[in-house]
C-alpha cells in the first residue's frame, strides 16, 4: 500500500500548549525492540520480530507494520496496520481491501493528549476501511473516532468485538474502489 | 462435532475437599444472559445471542455455544467452543479442523478451585486439536494444560497470541484424522 512515511500532527500539551508532533514508521532494530517492551501488549509479534533480526533473516532498520510517536527521544505511542485483502473477509461491501489495526497503545503518562487520536487519523489518511478489535475498554474513544460495531457472525468474529470505520467516499460511492 | 453434553468432575474445594461438579452446555435464556453479565468478556456475542431471543430469531433454551459450570445455582465459570473447518487455516498440519475456545472465564472467588482446568479438560474431550488467543496473562496456566505458542505468522494473527493443543492421537499419527 501507498505509505505516507511521516505525518506532522499538531498534539494538545497541558494547559492548551499545541506541540508538533509526527507518526513514523517504526524501523527494526534493537532499539525499537527494546522500546516496545514498555507496552503491555508486547506478545509473540514482538518476540519473532527480535528473532528475526538476531537469526539476519530480516536487516537492521528494516521497515517494520508499526507506526509510532516519539516524545523526544522516546516512544510514547504506537500501532500496528495491515492491509487485508478484502476478498476473504465479510466486513465490507464490495470486497474492499482494507487495514487492520492492532495494538493501539499509549503509555501511562502520555495518555489523554492526542496520542491514540493522531495514530488513528495517520491510519485514516490512507483513505482504506479500517478493522480493528480493541482489547481494553474504550468504546469511547472509537466512538468518538467513528468506528462503529459490526453485526455479530459467529463464524467470522468468534469471541471478538470488532469495529470497524469507512472513509466517506466508500460509503457514498458502493462499488466504487479507493 | 458430536457434543458430550455433561461430564462429571472432581473440583478441588478448600482444604483438599472434594466436590462433584459437571460441566453442562449452556441453554440460551434470559437466566444466562443475566448471568453472562457477571463476566468480564461480556461482548457483542452475547448481545447478538439476547436480540435473538427477543425478536423470537432463536427459541428459548435452545443450544448456545457456551459450556459451563454451576456452584449451587449460580454459573461461576464459562468457555465458548466453536468447531473451525480446518482446510481454511493454517494452525495445524494435515488440515484438521479443530476447536476454537474463547471467553474462558471463572468469577472472582471462584477461581484457583480446579474450574478453569475442568473447562478445559472438557473442551479436550472431544479429541480435536484446540486453537485460542487468551486474552489476560495467563501463561503458567495454560502450560499447565499443554498449550504451545505458534510460530508467528502476520496474515494469521496479526497482533494475536494464538496457543494451540493438539491430542496425542493426532500428534502420534500425522495424516489419520481422530
Amino acid at each position: 500500500m501507498k505509505t505516507p512515511s511521516m505525518t506532522t500532527l499538531s498534539i494538545l500539551c497541558g494547559k492548551g500548549e499545541h506541540i508538533m508532533t509526527q507518526v513514523k514508521r517504526l524501523l527494526i532494530n534493537y532499539k525499537t525492540l527494546e522500546e516496545f517492551k514498555q507496552f503491555k501488549e508486547y506478545g509473540i509479534q514482538e518476540l519473532s520480530m527480535l528473532e528475526d533480526l538476531e537469526s539476519n533473516m530480516i536487516e537492521n532498520d528494516s521497515n517494520s507494520p508499526f507506526y509510532g510517536i516519539y516524545f523526544a527521544d522516546k516512544l510514547v505511542a504506537r500501532m500496528s496496520l495491515y492491509q487485508v485483502n478484502g476478498s476473504t473477509t465479510t466486513y465490507f461491501d464490495h470486497n474492499h481491501d482494507y487495514l487492520e489495526l492492532w495494538k493501539l497503545e499509549v503509555l501511562p503518562g502520555y495518555q489523554r493528549k492526542g496520542y491514540g487520536e493522531a495514530l488513528v487519523d495517520f491510519a485514516k489518511s490512507f483513505g482504506r476501511p479500517i478493522r480493528t478489535n480493541p482489547r481494553v475498554k474504550s468504546a469511547g474513544f472509537w466512538d468518538k473516532m467513528g468506528f462503529e460495531a459490526v453485526k455479530y457472525d459467529m463464524e467470522r468474529d468468534k469471541g471478538e468485538n470488532p469495529l470497524i470505520w469507512e472513509p466517506a467516499h466508500i460509503q457514498k460511492n458502493t462499488g466504487e474502489s479507493a
